[in-house]
């Protein structure tokens, strides 16, 4: 498995600072983010260190992981599967939040434990969001751009789950930040949501925000909408956004 | 051919603003710049368009001009080709001088004539400087992120030299840079050249910086050389420094 990592100037010596794990969305890889954002100015401004992982398992073949854009290779939903045959390797759920969360924290002594925070994009967003409400206490700041928020209601949703976990509609909800934030009773938390009003998937009803933030409003759980007038689903939207998400996580995990 | 445009939000009504033309390294098309430099904000900041062209002719097929990287498809070198096969389509420095600056200008009509600027990278830098010094007046104001100074003098140069334009090298200081501007006596100007010190390219000597630095200030055209500890010749490096560029544009654009 690939992941990026950037490395502020200010992770000097044992200094510890905080640090954002940030999830693509389909079809990316761990370079989409790094080349396209433009988000290095504003992590090194405020001292966080960036970790982007891959968006499925790489270097393992299961008939069908490429036969559409959506399900398979780049397009794991950082999930557990249950289902055979991708519950052996399509394990991105533990990968991200045990793995990989352990394994920088160990390779990298400047990142600081207790200050992690998770952003992401699309599917990432969703996966963001997910790895936040399953785990709490582990991300301690969590924003998304045209987030995937209510899959047990989306067309891509529908299909990701229906493969990787099967027909059990009770096994999707473990899955759905629209499901979780409903019973979320972990450390205080505020969702930062944002949305291209333009965007063809958000019209398509692929995203749903507004389920998520009647949830959230029901449970009251924080949320955030911040819907942008004119704006897509491509990197040129997080391009011009990414610096307003920085200071968001910057605000509570430098707090 | 393919060229990008970035409107500012200044431009409203018939409003007249400055125009940067921006022109790619080997291997790109006019997609690389807008997607990894992150201009945008710089541009949207100073209310100034910026055009991208592509890097060759497309969709003409010439035998040898897919056989490596640094010659032919997306290797144009700005320049206008003398010799056979090459003479008919490898045309790119009439193609920017001439058709695509007053095409733009036609169908754009917010761009200023008279508030034209350029830059370049890599083989692009080489375009920027070289487009600037045979044109005396068009472009106002000129930068280069890495370029190619003295094609006459590095391997990428003598072979793109060779293929376009022949063995006669008297053809040649047509198309270079650090012999154009030996004789340059057009309107005042000052040449900005960036340059990564840790860029491979740089110390196997295709850039050779130095040797325009030299011949600008034996002919006393003033240039600024920022040589940048530690940077490379990637995209990374560009968007480092891209905002530097732009106030240096902007400061004598605007003036």
């Amino acid at each position: 498995m690939n992941f990026s990592i950037y490395i502020p100037p200010q992770a000097t010596g044992d200094v510890k600072l905080p640090a954002i794990f940030y999830l693509s969305g389909l079809t990316c890889t761990e370079q989409n983010f790094i080349t396209k954002s433009g988000f290095q100015r504003y992590a090194a401004e405020h001292g966080i260190i960036v970790v982007g992982p891959d968006t499925s398992p790489r270097g393992v073949k299961i008939t069908g992981d490429d036969e559409s854009w959506d399900f398979g290779v780049s397009a794991g939903f950082y999930l557990d599967a249950s289902k055979e045959p991708w519950s052996k390797n399509y394990r991105m759920g533990s990968y991200l939040n045990n793995e990989l969360y352990n394994l920088v924290q160990q390779a990298f002594n400047n990142i600081d434990a207790n200050r992690i925070g998770i952003m992401g994009h699309s599917m990432g967003g969703h996966g963001a969001l997910v790895s936040t409400l399953r785990n709490p206490g582990l991300y301690k700041s969590v924003s998304a751009f045209a987030p995937i928020c209510n899959p047990s209601a989306c067309p891509w949703g529908v299909k990701a789950f229906t493969g990787y976990l099967g027909e059990d509609k009770n096994k999707w909800v473990e899955w759905d930040a629209t499901e979780l934030v409903k019973s979320y009773n972990g450390p205080p938390l505020t969702l930062l949501i944002d949305q291209g009003a333009a965007d063809t998937f958000y019209k398509d009803k692929q995203l749903l925000p507004e389920n998520l933030v009647k949830a959230c409003r029901a449970a009251e759980v924080p949320v955030i909408l911040h819907l942008r007038d004119g704006y897509d689903h491509s990197y040129y939207y997080i391009s011009t956004f990414i610096g307003e998400h920085f200071d968001f996580h910057a605000k509570i995990l430098k707090a």
